[in-house]
């Protein structure tokens, strides 16, 4: 099948004649309608995780084959983490931390730059008919970045909260904290993306011109994934607040944690999030992810596309057929 | 009054006619019965904080004067952060992040190695007489031990905690959360302070000689205020567990953070706890800190004490009188 590779020594490559997944029992086989370019993929290409295969794990696709008739033609989307389905976390909950997890694309498991894929029926999430495809393909960054606000599951959510990083992350999670009726600001360093915020209906600053009335929010968000951005946050944040890092910055950080334990603030890793909720989201049209859209490439380019992704401020990169 | 005094460039000595602390309406004077040196103290003489004047906070007193007439005469002890008292931190809380507070002998307040003090009476604590001076002492670095726990506050506290650095604070960490249910490790350098430990019901470690199966607790304490603490930390904490950070590590860290987001783990910095809550588990006898007391000295003698305290590897060191 053709398909996008992660060779030895981080060499990028399209593959014609790659050879299709296998399905193990329990697992679908999906054919691949659209796939979204993650800074994850770019940081794959570039050696992260030893990861060699078949890259991507934003799609939405087409189950060709499953054990479970019910699948059959279904549109869907799938949580990534693929983990065992017996141990303490894949029973209590989602088993993103399932010690024997593979994760789709990124470790153990072929992923969606490809015709075709496979993963555990019990990780797929139908899509509804009024969701199209290129918003579809948008659920599982949304659902990382609504998994912000598990910090106050089963609590009223943050009233206020300020996201650093005007990128493609940062714009998808003020949009889904707006939705979630957190008043957001996004702090960035491009007129022109903030500007793509503000249509959205949040507040924007640029990073040099903060005003002092901007500190003290409940939830500071980190996605610039850059050195300074830690300690901008925890600048920003309210005592006791929550300072969430969405990033895994690649280099060592540098960083004062005395403010964290003066101010009692809580640094929250976090990763990904419940793809049921984002595709509800998403269905509900309270997050409309397509303005972030910059360019489309069908999946025998999907080389060129990783490569546009990788261009200084590039948004979202999708692959067709892929 | 005879006090000790940290003057301009962290110039340490002893005062034979320091003026007495000016008590203000609605504060309490205070006689001090005992004190004890904290790490913090030590810094503070360094030039943390930029503090000048008299240092000291954790104390056991006895009340001299006060607005209300209940007091007299009372042992006590005192929350040491004094609020404004009509702040939202302060009206809902106990005022720890009021933004006007003063802290006893740490920001803008007289501390307690002196003869006298003053602390607001809403910050007081009654000492039941069961309760000795020299566990009463206790009370503050206690507080500050359990309060690790609040983050767990309405729920059940975690099965199992790790607590990196056999010092002092260490040491109370473990007999706190040994109190409360928690079974508790205590990982160090020192053979004999692990004994110490050990002898309170701690099971411990060297710290080379980890086990593999100590990983994956829900909670570990870095208190041992080195570099090396809070990665140690992170690579033994579980998956979606807590890291407390109890020490303001002086100089920046050098941090790789990616774990914290891969393994969505919480950072968190604690300070100060509930005086009550420890009063009341000196009281119990669940928590005994005597067999930490390494030295006392009057308090004629406290730049002594502060020396004493500074050599490494010391554990509490109490002054008689202030």
């Amino acid at each position: 099948m053709l398909a996008l590779i992660l060779g030895e020594s981080a060499h990028v490559a399209m593959a014609t004649d790659h050879p299709p997944p296998q399905r193990q029992a329990g697992e679908a086989l999906v054919r691949v309608r659209v796939s979204g370019v993650c800074d994850t993929d770019l940081q794959l290409a570039r050696g992260y995780m030893g990861f060699s295969g078949v890259p991507g794990h934003e799609f939405v696709g087409e189950v060709i084959a499953a054990d479970d008739a019910k699948w059959h033609g279904k549109r869907v989307v799938a949580d990534i983490n693929a983990g065992c389905g017996e141990c303490d976390d894949c029973v209590t909950s989602r088993g993103h931390h399932c010690v024997r997890r593979t994760v789709l694309g990124i470790f153990g498991r072929s992923g969606a730059f490809a015709e075709l894929l496979t993963v555990p029926e019990r990780c797929l999430v139908a899509v509804p008919d009024a969701l199209d495809d290129d918003r579809a393909v948008f659920a599982e960054p949304l659902a990382a970045a609504l998994h912000v606000l598990d910090e106050w599951a089963g609590k009223a959510p943050p009233k206020r909260a300020i996201v650093l990083g005007d990128g493609k992350l940062g714009q998808l999670i003020v949009r889904a904290l707006a939705s979630q009726g957190v008043e957001t600001a996004l702090v960035g360093r491009h007129a022109h993306k903030l500007a793509l915020a503000a249509s959205a209906g949040v507040e924007t600053f640029l990073e040099k011109d903060l005003p002092a009335s901007l500190r003290g929010a409940e939830l500071v968000v980190e996605a610039t994934g850059s050195e300074g951005g830690l300690a901008q946050a925890l600048a920003l944040v309210a005592p006791r607040g929550v300072v969430v890092l969405k990033t895994t910055v690649a280099a060592k950080l540098t960083v004062d944690l005395a403010p964290l334990v003066i101010h009692e603030v809580r640094l929250v890793g976090s990763r990904c999030g419940d793809m049921n909720h984002a595709v509800d989201v998403l269905a509900s049209g309270s997050v409309d992810p397509l303005p972030l859209v910059e360019a489309r490439y069908p999946l025998a380019r999907a080389d060129e596309a990783l490569t546009h992704a990788g261009r200084r401020g590039a948004l979202k990169v999708l692959i067709d057929g892929g």
